[in-house]
């Protein structure tokens, strides 16, 4: 079994962005009540929105199942308010879940949070638990910079994440680190500000004893860990002139990589330096870049073709396409025996 | 010829960082005038002060020049205003000069830019003269971020910046992209800013159209371009999808990138993937990272110790060594010949 650890509804029928695009208007008048509009999508536009694209993809890639969440760069924290957020966290949620519903064997729902700049975490908690308990999601999406590109949270290491991450273990989900859009004009989203947020949370884990104090909290860092598998011995030294343990025994029972690494090279890199323990297959289909490589003639995101590629024993590659996900999703078990 | 293209006096005697505390504390006081003291610091504390650290890191190493700036981490100019970054910026150039003056065969200056918060970049030109046209300094270190970690400036291709890069054009002189200490507690210094400023600014040269006014204008991205080697084919695929021009098209001409990446493959990634004629050697000693690697036995920095691991033909070599220093920072030609 080939399980897609990263992969976003980018793909959603344009009702959905209406319904943004209006709640987003209603914000500019604070005299209105918040948007109060109901979101009309029916099954076949869902199962039209994915048969071209997600499911095409995956019977051509030879992939079965995506662990799917909402449009990460369209979460955007950082626009209205708390009760903004809560209101299209819910509907992009409600959407995964029929997705997932639509097509059990070949989508696992992640549930984007209803984060907000300067909003203690502590309030997205209820979607959490609403998306695991009723809906059976495995996993969310927490961004470390609800503000969108001006970094106004706190570090991930700090006691003000706390609450969510007590969540977290109890139901035992993992987080994905993962930003949202840039409305700071210097960071390009996919460019530039994901792959920042990417090597600044690994720092963060660096710095901070976050482990300690829960030993069975997992995060997987996105696009193949941001900057840091390329500077590995960078991140190794720094751990060891600031006294810290390696990173192998302070955050590598915690922190995971998927493999969203656009060509052979960068894939070669990661399995080189990264234990194959903390690396799972993902692709950010459909995503990030969506063109084929006039190099290869291959789609860019097509990550399984750079790891086929690859001399892998095949103890390495169940971890990487299965068990490593299993591992770090134990809920998917579940979704998966169905 | 071995040219390392970056070195910073991190070394420096301790007079200078007391003369900075001292300038510091001024600030506090608004009423009274900025701070006007002295550093007293001898021709044989300078030597002092080098001799066991970068000169003998040269003799050990097997390098002849460096291209030497002050410490990136204390320019810090999100401290105080114009007027304290002017006067630190010509404390620190001017013991550069020393330097480079006590050791002309051994260090080529490169200027810290009196930039600050909200101030205009054309206020940095007078001191990028001074240090060029009365030191002979070859290049400067432009901070994309002067605010430390809050990103408050324009991106790199904004018109913002072109008085600074009229007069880089006129005095042929390179600048390397280089933040400095980060306010924001979310990003360790080494560790996360610099990496992400050298993301940031590719990303931003991708978006932008900048050589296309400035077709000599040349910028050194270092810590081996930040995370865009790792993720060339993003890069490229991000490139295409936008319809912007190659990468070799749009901005290899004018973007290069150092060595500063401290383990064997993530050096190996950059020579592969990385024209070799957009890569100069350089390994950021003294600097980052100061321990050994346990691995290796070897200094995490000794950057050349990985290239020479490499099966590079002569020319290569050259062109990574000294020809494309030459080539990027024309300047060098003359303090070399003497």
């Amino acid at each position: 079994m080939i399980i897609d650890c990263h992969g976003h509804y980018t793909t959603a029928p344009k009702e959905l962005q209406d319904y943004r695009d209006a709640q987003i208007a209603a914000l500019k008048d604070p005299s209105k009540p918040p948007y109060n509009g109901k979101i009309e999508i029916s099954d076949d536009q869902i199962r039209e929105s994915l048969e071209g694209a997600q499911l095409k993809l995956q019977r051509e890639r030879g992939t079965d199942v995506t662990i799917f969440s909402p449009r990460a760069s369209a979460m955007a924290h950082h626009i209205g308010n708390a009760t903004t957020s809560a209101d299209w966290s819910r509907q992009c949620n409600d959407l995964i879940h029929r997705v997932c519903s639509l097509y059990p064997k070949n989508f696992v729902g992640v549930c984007q949070l209803p984060q907000s700049p300067g909003v203690a975490p502590q309030n997205v908690i209820g979607e959490l638990e609403r998306c695991v308990n009723e809906f059976g999601f495995i996993g969310c999406n927490l961004n470390p910079d609800p503000s969108g590109g001006h970094w106004t949270a706190p570090a991930l290491t700090e006691k003000y994440w706390y609450p969510v991450y007590e969540k977290m273990v109890e139901l035992d989900v993992p987080a994905m680190v993962h930003v949202s859009s840039s409305c700071n004009p210097v960071f390009h989203a996919t460019g530039a500000h994901y792959i920042n947020a990417d090597t600044t949370a690994f720092m963060q884990f660096i710095q901070g004893d976050l482990f300690k104090d829960f030993p069975t909290l997992r995060f997987i860092i996105p696009h193949g860990g941001g900057a840091v598998p390329f500077h590995w011995g960078r991140y190794r030294g720094l751990a060891q002139d600031m006294k810290r343990p390696t990173l192998e025994e302070h955050l590598l029972k915690n922190v995971f990589f998927d493999t969203c690494v656009y060509h052979l090279p960068g894939i070669e890199l990661l399995l080189k330096v990264v234990p194959v323990d903390n690396i799972l297959f993902g692709s950010e289909m459909v995503g990030a870049v969506r063109g084929i490589d006039p190099r290869t003639g291959q789609y860019y995101d097509d990550t399984k073709k750079y790891l086929d590629a690859l001399p892998l024993s095949e103890g390495d590659r169940y971890k990487l396409f299965e068990g490593n996900a299993r591992r770090v999703y134990p809920r998917i078990a579940k979704k998966l025996s169905k």
